[in-house]
């Protein structure tokens, strides 16, 4: 048995006695009342990496909850490598269907119950363990490390953008290590390689200048949640393609080598529609579900609004009518530019009857590390090491907005080593953490940091 | 100048003062607390009726507010003419934009402005002071007249079907008179022949069991916002024509005659943009503006919602998403019908992807009295005897719910004789009644009664 593996067995027990300390903190970032919380929790954060063996870990303020930054760089000519996470957990509501105190921390079959247990305490914590692991086995890391743990993650990051801005510097790094994901499936080594972007955008479709009367008007003037309906269902085509001019022209396709990786990945389609209760699937033609719905653009209405919606009737042809329609993007479309041809689409398909107004609510890159690049493979063997078996990759179809930011802020890539479980409640009541997959991803960080270093 | 036309403008501001009277009472029939003021109201209604000189008059209890009866049947042999009208009133809010209090009537311009000045009070006091006129000149009136006079119109009149159930003997008649919907222009005598039905339909989609994030999902499951525009966009064709199988194969359909008439109509497609603010109209094809409102079927969304709708952005997939969807019935179509049709045909252009729910709300029968009928014929001599000028005939788009009653329970068609303005404001602040038109339409019901006698 490998050392760090060996160390690990024998030191898991006091490991998850600390991991219970971290996750007693009620460290909530969305409520004012916990601010003094927050910041014990990130002093724990801090003297948990010093103890580790960081030769500098502080506590920074930023206009919100502060920032817990640590580092050990003694390894000149070696990569550094930046570990994101955050220690700001979810609300607890509501207290009343959980089974043990959210902030009291219980195992129970092999799992540790307690709010902040998979996302991302848990997680985070893994590497802080990984550091004093290669330490306690050898006299240096193999490569540079920094640490940046953020306390407002589950409100939306708000600072951390302008603390990255205004520390490209100190945060300097050849490539970003996140465990805040999930395995595809328990003890499944998986790699998030890819995850979408957005382009989220809202269309307001007026009609007649107010409200009228149906059965005097009807017949005489253009409906506008018939328009708006009408252009929804030009959104796509016979196939299930998105059918804006444009949409697809800077869609990195899939390789492949991808495609192979992704049919590894065990799908049910028959247990995927009994969990969502639909008696048929639907989406682009000439792809698997997986691909759909990590690796292929899609178009989506979020929402949809116009004239009466109480109980019974009420004969009315309303002014207006709008909807929320977001596009997922993937890998090297640009969510301004998809903006721009969803409005000129949009505008085209308008019949003059109405009148439009398009607004462009949000947006996010898509973002995709290549499978064969540097930081992925050494995180592939990493884990395969680590759990004994072959990695699998994935992409995800949502967005992590941190990734994104790495990215434009420290041109840097970001490695999505997530141990957790979709199934493990986060943001739920009795959220836990797999105790054998925190164990598996603490030898995974030190191997990664092993194989990403070259050594 | 005919006697009648003569007493009628000797007589005409006793007549208005006695109005004036008439439209003090607070005869608010959606107010719990107006109920002693609605009894006075019928009281007063039923008091003038036999001032005017009908041998009975009686205030009879229903469930609800009491409705007025009277009658004066001298004439064996001669048709019965039964006049419905209604002394309830629109609810005053809000109070504060009328210019002079709206139960205290005041005269300005010709015009008298109080709450039921229009709707309905000043126009079935027309059919009072008919009886009164015909009776001043002659010694007996050239038909048989009842009245009924109700206090729940403005609120859907609950009460009357019972009480048109329970006293079919004592309603029965030959035609119905109603003077509750307006000119088609100021001082161009107009009668309306026909009214649409309606067919009120409710349709909800249900995909995934559950709300589901946009970002995993997206491109896996259909998305029941989108589905339900699609089924939307599949309700009319490329001319304007509702799409569902036989949706009209039971269309009564215009008459050269009617489209001859119709076409009489002055109307402005530019003024009527202007005033509704749209670049351009929009209905089936082949048919003016005026025949689409009145004399075709039509279908209108009248509500749409799911998902999310508040501010910024959600990445969601909503579980459901629905619309109220209404179609405007025309003369021979059967609402049940239409409903089957409107079912059967949601159901057929339902992927396999979703699941669908379509119910029926409401539904309410076309009605038509033909031009060439004797009702209508003598309406219309009557009312170009008493402006001086042809008599224009119109469909309204909308349905008069008491008129299929009628129908329904005394067998009888009603002649719309209105002699209101759609620019009077009923049920908005200032309402108000032309008393050139009241008088008029005093004189023009006298005739009626002479014409439609046959004498």
């Amino acid at each position: 048995m490998h050392k760090t593996e060996k160390f690990v067995n024998d030191n898991i027990d006091k490991f998850i006695a600390e991991l219970g300390e971290f996750l007693k903190f009620e460290s909530i970032s969305t409520l004012p009342e916990k601010t003094e919380e927050m910041k014990k929790c990130a002093e724990f954060t801090a003297a948990k990496m010093l103890e580790a063996g960081l030769d500098k870990a502080v506590v920074l303020e930023t206009g919100g909850h502060p920032v817990v930054y640590g580092e050990r760089l003694r390894v000149p000519g070696a990569p550094t490598v930046l570990i994101y996470g955050h220690y700001d957990v979810q609300p607890v509501d509501p207290v009343e269907l959980w089974s043990s105190a959210p902030f009291d921390p219980v195992i129970k079959d092999g799992k540790i119950f307690a709010r902040g247990a998979t996302d991302d305490k848990g997680q985070l914590y893994m590497h802080i363990k990984a550091v004093q692991t290669i330490l306690a086995n050898s006299d240096e890391l193999p490569l540079n490390v920094k640490f940046i743990i953020e306390g407002e993650e589950e409100i939306g990051s708000p600072s951390l953008e302008p603390f990255l801005k205004a520390n490209k510097e100190l945060l300097k790094c050849d490539v970003v290590l996140v465990s805040d994901t999930a395995l595809y499936a328990p003890m499944l080594p998986t790699l998030t390689y890819g995850l979408r972007g957005l382009c989220y955008m809202e269309i307001e479709v007026t009609g007649p200048n107010r409200d009228l009367h149906s059965g005097t008007f009807g017949g005489a003037v253009a409906n506008p949640i018939n328009i708006l309906s009408q252009m929804i269902s030009k959104m796509h085509d016979e196939n299930g393609k998105v059918a804006i001019p444009g949409f697809y022209d800077d869609v990195l396709d899939l390789t492949t080598h991808e495609r192979e990786e992704l049919a590894k990945l065990e799908f049910s389609e028959a247990e995927y529609k009994a969990h969502l209760d639909v008696n048929a699937l639907w989406g682009e033609k000439g792809y698997t579900v997986i691909e759909r719905t990590g690796a292929r653009p899609t178009l989506d209405c979020n929402g949809i609004w116009g004239g009466f919606s109480g109980a019974g009737a009420k004969t009315v042809i309303p002014s207006k009518a709008s909807a929320k329609i977001s596009m997922r993007l993937v890998a090297n479309q640009n969510p301004e530019k998809i903006a721009v041809c969803f409005t000129d689409y949009v505008k085209q398909i308008t019949p003059e009857s109405v009148k439009v107004k398009v607004s462009a609510v949000h947006g996010a890159e898509a973002c995709l590390v290549p499978i064969e690049s540097p930081a992925i493979s050494a995180a592939a063997k990493a884990l395969s090491r680590a759990f004994g078996k072959e990695t699998v990759y994935q992409r995800e179809g949502g967005s992590i907005p941190v990734v994104a930011k790495f990215k434009k802020y420290l041109g840097a890539d970001s490695v999505l080593m997530g141990l957790g479980l979709n199934t493990e409640n986060l943001h739920s009541p009795d959220e836990h953490f797999d105790l054998n997959h925190f164990r598996l991803g603490i030898i995974s960080s030190a191997y990664f940091m092993e194989e990403y270093s070259g050594k």
